[in-house]
């Protein structure tokens, strides 16, 4: 049976109130891909998933590791000696071998340019469980963090659902790339206070989802200082710290803390961290708060009880990340991956006019479709999304639900699918281009002014009349049903 | 560095309350256990810990499945080529095969009296984390939980302490051996009315930590009848049932449910399951919600994105918990070493005259110390524990912090040793034993009756002159420093 929602009496607000923000957008691509996934043979009409962040490019990696190591597993006769002892063991400090090499891969991430200390580690549920831990210790219900825009969706759920804690957005702007402003930090917290909600942190991911940009170190320093004067937490979220393709350039919260030890109080500095972007394993739930705060370090791990990590991924995990030749080569040769993937998809959009926002980390990008919306509103932006769903096929996911200020940008994830299927995508997005400058131009000429209503009838009707996959051939004419979205 | 409590400002009330209840003795004696550990060799004056329900007693069995099933890992030559697959999997519906198993392991366990659907299987961060998740889906902030005690102190976190859920008592006494009554019920739930605390639902352990005891099916019924006619949930924690040694009479909510379909509406029934202690996993982390409403099971499930079991994890389980030749016997030869451990060490006691509240489950029973008390007192219980654990080293855990309304019973658990280490904690409870007859038949005779403060000054000196490793020799005739606190 599929368990459904039915009946809500007796149950608390919490689980009555659709505070898992399940029901945006961005969850639906989701259901939209799981309904009808594209797969190269079975069906090759099916939804492209690209609203998934995976970092699915370096497995082979980690497949040659774990081959050659089966004295890292509880599961090998090699390892199955330990399996009592990783079975049992329940400590909420969790392994401390466990801990050093997370503070190991943290640093390597890095380029060993900042240390961080083993008993500082806390794990957690995944960096969904560090981000709701970090609320439940550092605000009360109804009081609220700062958030530029566009940030993950995800957080709705993760701050604020059983916390009660507010997300309150500081809107940032295309016209300087998205970049957060000293004045746009004060026009928030002041907003804020003029309606009586107390505002107890901020909160950046950085590098940022969905923009796969990451912040300068001024823009790190403003920020850092903004929050030390009004007395408030800075929890940053650096999850894809490993994904960044010019890794030297990338500044971590940590090394602003280390150059410039007084320019805040430590306690008030707090970093999530997670395994499931930078090593791609977001099925073993490897979430770490790292905070500069005894306190909250000391509460958090309490907290922790709730979701820890099981033991035998604690341990499969000790090894590889305290194994420093592979965690090298693997940081190394993950961010060529990613950057190859990242350049050739993006000069491929470039090729057809197609702008994104430059970016140099993430598993994702954000793509500029503004000019192909009927109008700068959101409603446009949906009905356009809704089109490119059912019919283009593929799941990007739209900027209303990364909280964006300005509609027509949308989030393309390219590490979570080979290359055949890269082509694939590609080729419907420029089928679709193509089709749109030909109506374009046809426009222009004046030659459809008074037909168009007739030749948009047409079209629907040999879009409806032919199966997808023979519209989304490269030879043929009618390659783009977007048509009907942008007309 | 050892990071402490500093720094609390700006925090949150819930991570400066204490509500994690880690000042109680029940996680003081596990300190006292941590700071001096029991080893035969290494440290044979060091204090035994019989303070954790953990079931190592069959662990060879499983080292053998494993060593047998390399396939059912991702680690191995030849499971590793699902390590992608798995890795990347982090739908929180959980591996459909892993749902699965737990399902028909939760049927085995119960004799395939009654059957689960895998599609209500909800994971969780252990039981911890599935009590807390119902508790915010069942519960809003002040309202309450009614719990018959004693019982398992870490209920207070898990339900407690981010939820802002109140537990209230239900008083239970020795007189009929800790059962729960009709009236015990109504007269919680009344006085909870009273205060105007609205109370939301009953939590029951059944089997129940820390008596060792289950619930005959007549209790059961009244518990479901009453909830029913309050119209308030019924949690039934059952995460001890495979280690009912008479399992026959075990009977768990599922059956009352199949058996007598209309005795309640089944919205209002919940199930919280682990294998923790009936496969000795507690760092696996695999916690379950059995829920019999629909809304429930769906937002539970968008909860446990804060808490999933590792796919690794999973994985592994899945294997292991589908073989049903490997489960039954697992079930069946785990419980002839329970009860033959169980039966060993409560004869023993009871030779030397310490009674045990009669039990067939757990990992524990619930001794009897109440004679032994200088009054009947909680403050004498706590006295005469601190010496047990300071003196005796025996990390026991007192009845007060498992809320009993008693004083003088004490849970030991006794499945987290081997043989040696058992024979050493009898050997050190009978010393003690023997050391306060003959005290007591020197009172008897008048021969002390003046110089019993001389005496003890005299033993005291003894005492900290010695090592205690000379005390505790069976051949010292000063063997029970536990006098200390009992005159």
């Amino acid at each position: 049976m599929e368990v459904g929602l039915s009946d809500t009496r007796f149950l608390s607000k919490i689980a009555t109130s659709d505070g898992h923000g399940e029901n945006s957008p961005y969850f639906d691509g989701w259901k939209a891909y799981d309904a009808n996934p594209y797969h190269h043979q079975n069906n090759p009409s099916g939804v492209i998933q690209m609203g998934l962040a995976e970092n699915q490019l370096s497995f082979d990696l980690i497949q040659e590791w774990i081959a050659n190591h089966p004295e890292a597993s509880i599961c090998t006769p090699q390892g199955v000696f330990d399996l009592k002892e990783i079975a049992l063991f329940q400590d909420y400090h969790g392994l401390p071998e466990f801990r050093y090499s997370i503070a190991n891969f943290m640093s390597r991430v890095r380029g060993t340019r900042v240390k961080f200390d083993p008993s500082r580690i806390v794990m957690s549920g995944g960096a969904t469980g560090a981000h709701e831990t970090l609320a439940f210790c550092l605000a009360n219900h109804g009081e609220a963090f700062l958030v530029p825009t566009p940030y993950y969706p995800g957080f709705d759920r993760d701050l604020k659902w059983r916390t009660g804690v507010e997300l309150i957005p500081i809107d940032c702007e295309s016209s300087n790339n998205f970049m957060v402003t000293l004045e746009a930090l004060e026009y928030s917290y002041n907003k804020a206070k003029e309606s009586n909600i107390k505002v107890k942190g901020l909160l950046i991911t950085n590098p940022s989802n969905p923009l796969g940009t990451f912040f300068d170190k001024e823009t790190l320093k403003t920020l850092v200082t903004f929050i030390n004067d009004k007395n408030i937490h800075l929890v940053c979220d650096e999850i894809y710290s490993g994904t960044v393709t010019n890794e030297n350039k990338f500044v971590s919260i940590a090394e602003i803390l280390e150059e410039f030890p007084t320019i805040c109080d430590h306690n008030l500095i707090h970093i999530v961290y997670s395994l499931s972007k930078d090593m791609g394993f977001p099925g073993f739930r490897v979430g770490i708060i790292y905070s500069y705060n005894d306190t909250v370090v000391n509460i958090a791990r309490k907290m922790s009880s709730f979701g820890l990590v099981s033991t035998q991924t604690q341990h499969m995990i000790a090894s590889m990340l305290s194994d420093n030749e592979f965690v090298d080569n693997f940081i190394r040769e993950s961010r060529i991956r990613l950057a190859h993937r990242h350049d050739m998809f993006t000069n491929e959009l470039a090729q057809v006019g197609i702008g994104c926002l430059e970016s140099n980390a993430g598993l994702f990008f954000w793509m500029d479709l503004r000019r192909f919306l009927k109008e700068p509103t959101f409603e446009s932006e949906m009905i356009f999304w809704r089109t490119i769903i059912s019919e283009i096929k593929l799941n990007v996911s739209p900027g209303s639900s990364f909280h964006c200020k300005e509609p027509g940008w949308f989030r393309v994830c390219f590490a979570n699918m080979d290359d055949v299927t890269v082509m694939v995508a590609l080729e419907r997005i420029k089928s679709f281009v193509h089709q749109t400058r030909m109506l374009d131009e046809i426009k222009t000429l004046g030659k459809i002014k008074t037909k168009k209503q007739c030749w948009q009838n047409n079209l629907q009707l040999k879009l409806s009349s032919r199966r997808l996959e023979d519209i989304m051939s490269p030879h043929s004419p009618l390659k783009s049903p977007m048509l009907q979205a942008q007309y």
